[in-house]
């Protein structure tokens, strides 16, 4: 049993174990940072090609954690240690799990994960992919692979490790609370730093002055330019730091809109960038000291762990004659969720393919994998390649042979050019042509030869959404892979497939369960590599891990009376978070039942894919006080102890802290009424030219009332609407929403009812979100729905009178996502509108003038989301087109239209009804006056009848943008107009006749106006 | 050998090293802090009675300091240890000292000393004494007795240990510069940190702007303050510390003037304070939660180094008869020169008399001591006290004894109150009467018992400049008492004096020098004493030491044909800076002899207490490249090698290192002539109404322009002083004068005469300083005294005018030496001014109002000073009176007038002139109206003779003031006054009469106008 140790020695011990790393040891920044990466230590040695290795403490400020010190694991300040291993020293999960031992933590004790975490500061344009390790489902340590910073890639890439100190103290000490730590012999953590927390946290959020906060950012950043300008980057750089902070105080106090919020990133991210282009252009200058410096000592990574010793070439031996098994397996560093399901669905489509086109006879394809291992493997693999035969087309058979029948230079030259003679051509016939030919016959190559050529390509042709590299071979993959086994065959006759691919050699060395000695072994072929994976109680098939985590779950919630809710989103992504899940019930306080079920849920799931329990057969509202959690180790032999008390304890710990968490919010929230946030809301800046929420809410309040008789709202939704629209941003100021953004609306609606609010108004606060992405649910009732579009009016107009359009593909503030709801909800509510008249409408409130160019810009960009939404329903372009030009401004009626008018194009007689109509079109299009009719003026029956028609047509009753209405009373035109048109010359040379029958051409064109331009079909 | 530490090994041994002391490990502040002082974890844990014991590494950011990297050990930010150990666990010097050794510093090996240095932050309104701990003449950390922090006095008082770990790590890794220190096996200080130093120069230096700067502070103050209004204490704290930075910033960019410094500074000290204060209350309100929490374990520092034994009480036995030796040393931590000084004077005086009063008959007392012991050493001492016999009356003989000679009740109860029968009194004659008497007989008692009462009394009574405490005992020194020795007797038959002072047990246990083993070892008496000290090389007398100081560097300096100025005060100081003085003689670069004669010696003495040296018999302006510096080491025995190679080396080091940074402000600040300075100059703010120093300049300009009649300038002289007005603040802006202030003025002449200004220009500039202090030398020429008296009327007036008077012992702005400096330069030159109106056009430059109140104020203010300045030229004070009633608006006719009015009141008829003048005073003083003389009037021949006298000794030519003229032309008015009083009737009932012979006596009374008002006489 190692000592338990204090939170000094904690600090003392990874200082030592690092420096014996070869890490230097460095200090924390003289200034108030988020994190250990923005110390330059960090945030600047990362840059360039020097080698880099540091370690060090970094007390952390976030004030919006703060927590006044009543949280086990949030405060505004938490303890960092943070280290950079650059490059990439091979191995770096190994030596940060030594470094867990040297800390006392047993392993083979404790639930340890990687689980997918990325990483990005937009404020330092920096980001990274990695993971959060967990230690019974507490996040104790980030690690990335730091891939940019300053807007910079990174070349080489640095390991980033980040431990949380006192969330290690708190599992190694086995207490309660960051305050139980115990800090040194005689003192706690909450001795030394309680009353800081306190004391910042009441600061943070109620004290630091808004106006005065602002003016220091700019005081800061004009300092970081000022330095540029004249090159210095430390100086710089510590300004960004100092407006980075005084940015998240600002935060903290809810006075940063989600625009605003935007802009501000966008002007450090900037100016990070500037830092890190003239730190490179200054190490460059400098000549890369650094790249000397590690002459001197190498660092001690390799030393401590050695390195897979791989059979280097594999020798062509005595592999049988017949089909042999083959297995390949990536070994990589934990692979997120969707990157696995990813990689296991291309490859079970690919390699069948491939060994196809290899020519390579194959028996079953199967492919497996876990977070740590892609496999595939296949049986009856033929040893050789099919042998191929192709005939090559030479010469005419004319030109390679004289008359004489005697070869010519031509034919000669085809013939020695194949490496045959003459005699081995022969002339076919091709193409009804005839030439001479050269059959040539391709051997099939043995199948080891041929894997050791395309394994390489086949693993980099895997894509994932994100890529990463980090090392020198500049491999692109999901995570690192570290290791390739590779083999045909098995047992004696074995042969590894022998290749180099992202800097490995492929073996036969794989790894199994982590801990589990030896970490490294040799198998002999695929029977033995799956008998021993399978020993350690690894499932390489996903589908074996749901089931399997299906089945505990579910038993684990009975045994409390309890239901797991269907969810098979989660149940698929815990199920490919473990190589060997192993279901865990953990309990909480039945008190935290109190806080709003979507509240709990969010936590459990998204911080820590806990498994919800209901009660059986209960309502499904309820929740039962209960957890299930998935850790990643062997469950034990029937009857065994679970030993799993400690892993359960520190889940327990951490979903206590959550809901902790989640409880001081909605506690803090309700001590007022929603309607209380509101002042506050004038401290959060909705855009800096367009005001604050505040504004932002009265506008969509007045927009509300202006565009009531086009809501169709009655009396009572009107009041309702203009309640919900005074409050609907109010949630926004609260601590809960604050701290989960995707609550808006959810506590919005919570608070409301809590408040006292109607119901209506409570659901109108909520459904304004909706929808809030492609597919989610719209409003459902009409004031929630009034607010929505208001609310999505006001951005767009204001957005784009600011000057704010998207441009290319950057899109900072959203708005196609809110074109797009503006959009989907007109459309789902059937509801006409004209959006030209509200846009006008929502201008008219705007704090700043909207030009006519603006606003017409926004007409089309709505339109066209609109086309796009059309388009993805799966209408043609042709007729989308059509119905735009005609009435953009109104999309649930282009949607009708559209929809109407694609029946119209299905009908059998379509190839009559367009084309009756186009005749009229064509002849009259072109012309710029329009023709005025006159009765007296028709000479001709025929022009007469259709005439007649014409009014009969024109008097129906019609719905404005109507297809259906338009053709339909456009049907019984059509024997009038080919009548007309075969018995009248409608080019008469005289003028008047000319004129008259052009203007009821027109009158006949004129019927689809509002509706579409059916020029833009197909076959007008 | 220990091996050479890393830097970062230095602080993880510092770490482990303070750990198992018992510290708590912390971690450095989150903000730019100059000091580790400022760390909440001294500046505020320091604070109230709860235990504290701490050690953390601090980058420390001084602005000031940058040196662009060129300085070996200068830099913007360096690395400070910071301990604090509270209480005093009563032998922190040793723990200290121990800590140097687990570094690998074999402290016999090295000159170590404890050097004067106490300790002030005017921002924090903290304070203490300590000492500067030099390595071989190098500061490597700061030693401090913190006795005061926010204001508040610390109770305990908190030991606090600053180490400078790049001065260590260059001492211990034998190298030159702080970019040659290892940092870690693989890299350099200077390859982590030069940058950072180049770049952060250049920042403060030259490009931080110093108007947002501005802002920023009042930013973080009006923050401070919001913090301190909701009782907050930790951000107001941090906020304190953004403003002293921000401060720092502003004072490198040369933009804070003296006065805006003190305004700047006192409002800091107010934050401060009220920081302390809200602190304080907060732990009062917690309960002082750790004075519970050291229960659960004592600070292991008793666990180190045992504490002395001593012989708890002294058992009387058997002292021999005679008269014996007695010794008494005061063990001391390190004395500051001035304190020894005080003690040793002190004690040679008093402890006589002490001896006398005691009636303890003694031989010779000898006083002696250095920096570590107070040594009392008395010659056959009596062993017991001169018995006493007293006298005591009782009642009249014939009221004790009745008319039968029987005793009356009286009497018996004399008898009986005095313990005697009736038989054993006496009449005696006192006093004329006959009373009954006592004689009452004393035993002296044994002069051991006697001792043991009056040494505490004797040790309190020891008076030093500033004291400290230290422990429980709350006893006040001048620095800690550590043992006290008290023996009276030699060998077997010695006692010790047994007492309890400081809460410290007399005995008989002394220590030696430091570092040679024992370190403490017991002595049977004074003659052990003497020669075991004597052995340790230890010389007890300061007479001894500085004629063996300057033996050694006399014969040092010979050695390279040099001299050593004479400097009796240098002298005096290094030889009671140790016990035993070795001279060491170092040398450094020639080049460094192209610096200003004024900086080389001043750098030398004032940092390093070295010894200059002069060619010998050369000019006295030269210098050798040589100095002297007198360690604290025994003197190798004759012939043995000196050993001293490593500390000559580390204090070439630290003067190599001292004149790099003197020639790296000369060089910077010649780039440039001085009149290039002056826009910088508008930057430095002399006080906030008042303007920039160089507004400042230009009213002083002004002033001397319109004061030139009155200072008597010729045009040269008034063109010089209107250059040298211009010029005389420029070098304010200068390197070398921000650095060394009190180099104002020299290095202005230096670079005046470097930029090819006049020399008389260049000497007025220096000379407008003078006098600095009472009694130093006065400006030499008429430019020097104009432009002097000019700037000190500008300041004057402009103070008074900003409502920032002098108030009570607050003089924040020297106002009392401004004035003293402008009164002793108008005397010195005797030069008549009119201060009055030098004021009033001082005003009218002002860019305020200045009140007639205030104008009035500031001649009173004045008029004061040259008071005093009178008075404590011995002058009698109703002389020093009548003058100024008179004259006060020019000083140098007061003083003048003063010395005349001296001699006449010494005369020996002075008895007939004062009377012949006061009587004509005293009769018309009351009147109000004066009336006019008629020559035809007078009826008498006694009062028109004295008329005509009247009328001669008016028409008499006199200067204007003089008292000498005055009396001069009185003394012949005397026999005719005299002769008129005695025949004319003043009081005449004729009203004509009366008031004709009333205005005779008016015109002779106003006679003394404008040299004195002799009624203020003795006698008038």
């Amino acid at each position: 049993m190692t000592q338990l140790l204090n939170f000094q020695s904690i600090i003392m011990t990874l200082q030592n174990f690092w420096a014996e790393q070869g890490c230097m040891i460095w200090q924390p920044y003289y200034s108030q940072v988020g994190a250990g990466t923005m110390n330059p230590a960090t945030a600047l040695r990362v840059l360039g090609p020097e080698p880099w290795n540091v370690a060090y403490v970094e007390p952390s400020i976030r004030p919006d954690d703060g927590r006044y010190g009543e949280n086990p694991n949030r405060m505004q300040m938490h303890y960092q240690f943070q280290v950079i291993l650059k490059p990439d020293p091979g191995n770096p999960q190994e030596i940060y799990l030594k470094s867990l031992e040297a800390l006392g933590i047993d392993p083979r004790q404790h639930d340890i994960r990687f689980v997918e975490d990325n990483w990005e500061s937009p404020a330092l344009g920096a980001w990274g992919l990695g993971w959060e390790v967990w230690l019974d489902g507490q996040e104790i340590t980030q690690f990335t692979y730091f891939q940019q910073a300053g807007g910079v890639a990174l070349d080489p890439v640095s390991v980033e490790l980040t431990y949380g100190l006192e969330r290690i103290a708190i599992a190694l000490q086995g207490v309660g609370s960051f305050r139980d730590i115990q800090w040194s012999p005689a003192l706690t953590d909450g001795d030394v730093n309680l009353q800081a927390e306190q004391e910042h946290s009441k600061y943070y959020f109620e004290i630091a002055d808004v106006e005065r906060l602002r003016q220091m950012y700019d005081l800061f950043e004009a300092e970081a330019n000022a330095c540029l300008a004249q090159g210095l980057v430390l100086p710089a750089h510590d300004y960004i730091l100092k407006c980075s902070h005084t940015f998240n105080v600002l935060d903290t106090r809810g006075a940063v809109g989600v625009t605003e919020r935007q802009a501000l990133f966008g002007r450090m991210r900037e100016l990070s960038r500037r830092v890190a282009e003239a730190y490179l252009e200054q190490r460059q200058r400098l000549e890369y000291p650094f790249i000397k410096e590690t002459g001197r000592e190498r660092p001690a990574f390799e030393k401590n762990i050695a390195p897979i010793q791989q059979e280097s070439t594999s020798v062509q031996t005595s592999l049988g004659n017949g089909p042999q098994p083959f297995l390949c397996e990536i070994g990589v560093e934990e692979l997120p969720v969707g990157d696995l399901q990813a990689a296991l669905g291309y490859l079970r489509g690919r390699l069948p393919v491939l060994l196809d086109e290899l020519r390579l006879e194959h028996g079953a394809v199967e492919i497996s994998g876990t977070p740590r291992r892609l496999v595939m493997f296949v049986s009856d693999l033929a040893p050789l390649q099919a042998d191929l035969e192709q005939v090559i087309k030479g010469p005419p058979a004319e030109r390679a042979f004289d008359a004489s029948g005697q070869p010519t230079q031509a034919g000669l030259g085809f013939a020695r050019s194949k490496g045959l003679a003459m005699s081995d051509l022969q002339v076919r016939e091709i193409d009804g042509g005839r030439y001479v030919t050269a059959v040539v016959r391709q051997v099939g190559r043995p199948a080891l030869q041929v894997l050791t050529e395309v394994l390489p390509g086949l693993i980099a042709s895997i894509k994932f959404d994100k890529i990463m590299r980090w090392n020198s071979s500049n491999v692109a993959f999901s995570r690192p892979i570290r290791w390739l086994l590779a083999l045909i065959g098995e047992g004696q006759a074995s042969e590894v497939v022998s290749f180099e691919y992202a800097g490995l050699q492929s073996g036969r060395i794989t790894r199994g369960l982590r801990f589990i000695e030896p970490a490294e072994f040799p198998v002999s072929g695929p029977q033995e590599y799956f008998n021993r994976l399978a020993g350690q109680g690894i499932l390489l098939y996903d589908i074996q891990r749901r089931e399997a985590v299906l089945e505990q779950v579910t038993r684990l919630a009975g045994e409390v009376q309890g239901v797991i809710p269907d969810d098979p989103d989660l149940l698929a992504e815990v199920a490919n978070l473990v190589e060997t899940p192993a279901g865990l019930r953990g309990s909480f306080s039945a008190t935290h039942l109190s806080l709003p079920r979507e509240v709990l849920i969010s936590v459990m799931k998204k911080y820590q894919r806990y498994f919800p329990v209901q009660p059986e057969g209960g309502q499904a509202d309820g929740l039962l006080p209960y957890f299930i959690a998935v850790a990643n180790k062997p469950l034990p032999a029937e009857g065994a102890p679970l030993g799993a008390e400690v892993v359960i304890d520190g889940n327990q710990h951490v979903i206590r802290a959550r809901f902790a968490d989640a409880n001081f919010f909605v506690r803090e929230d309700i001590c007022r009424p929603l309607a209380d946030y509101l002042p506050r809301l004038a401290h959060l800046t909705f855009q800096a030219k367009l005001g604050s929420m505040l504004d932002k809410a009265r506008r969509i309040r007045a927009l509300v009332h202006d565009l009531a008789p086009q809501f169709e709202l009655n009396d009572q939704e009107l009041a309702d609407a203009h309640r919900a629209a005074e409050l609907c941003k109010a949630d926004l100021a609260t601590y809960m929403v604050v701290e989960m953004t995707s609550l808006q609306g959810t506590m919005g609606r919570y608070y409301a009812l809590n408040s006292g609010e109607r119901e209506a108004v409570a659901n109108a606060i909520y459904e304004h979100y909706l929808p809030r992405f492609t597919g989610d649910q719209l409003p459902r009732s009409k004031p929630g729905l009034a607010v929505g579009l208001a609310d999505r009016l006001d951005s767009l107009s204001g957005l784009f009178a600011a000057g704010l359009a998207p441009s290319g593909n950057k899109d900072p503030f959203a708005q196609r996502r809110t074109a797009l709801g503006l959009v989907a909800s007109l459309i789902g509510w059937e509801l006409n509108f004209d959006l030209s008249a509200a846009l006008q409408a929502a201008a008219s409130h705007l704090p700043l003038q909207a030009s006519p160019e603006s606003q017409a810009s926004v007409r089309t960009f709505i339109a066209e989301r609109l086309r796009n939404v059309l388009l993805e329903q799966g209408f043609h372009y042709d007729l989308v087109d059509a119905v735009l030009v005609a009435q953009s401004g109104n999309p649930a009626g282009a949607a009708r239209a559209v929809r109407q008018l694609s029946n119209w194009v299905e009908r059998s007689d379509w190839n009559t009804i367009l084309p009756a109509y186009a005749r009229c079109v064509r002849i009259t299009r072109e012309l710029e006056q329009r023709f005025p009719v006159e009765e007296a003026g028709f000479i001709e029956k025929e022009e007469r009848a259709l005439y007649e028609a014409l009014l009969t047509a024109e008097a129906q009753p019609r719905s404005p943008g109507s297809v259906d209405d338009f053709f339909n009373v456009f049907l019984p035109l059509i024997p009038p107009i080919n009548r007309f048109f075969d018995s009248v010359l409608v080019m008469s040379e005289d003028l008047r006749l000319r004129q008259n029958r052009l203007g009821l051409l027109q009158r006949i064109a004129a019927l689809a106006s509002g509706a579409a331009d059916m020029a833009y079909l197909e076959g007008f």
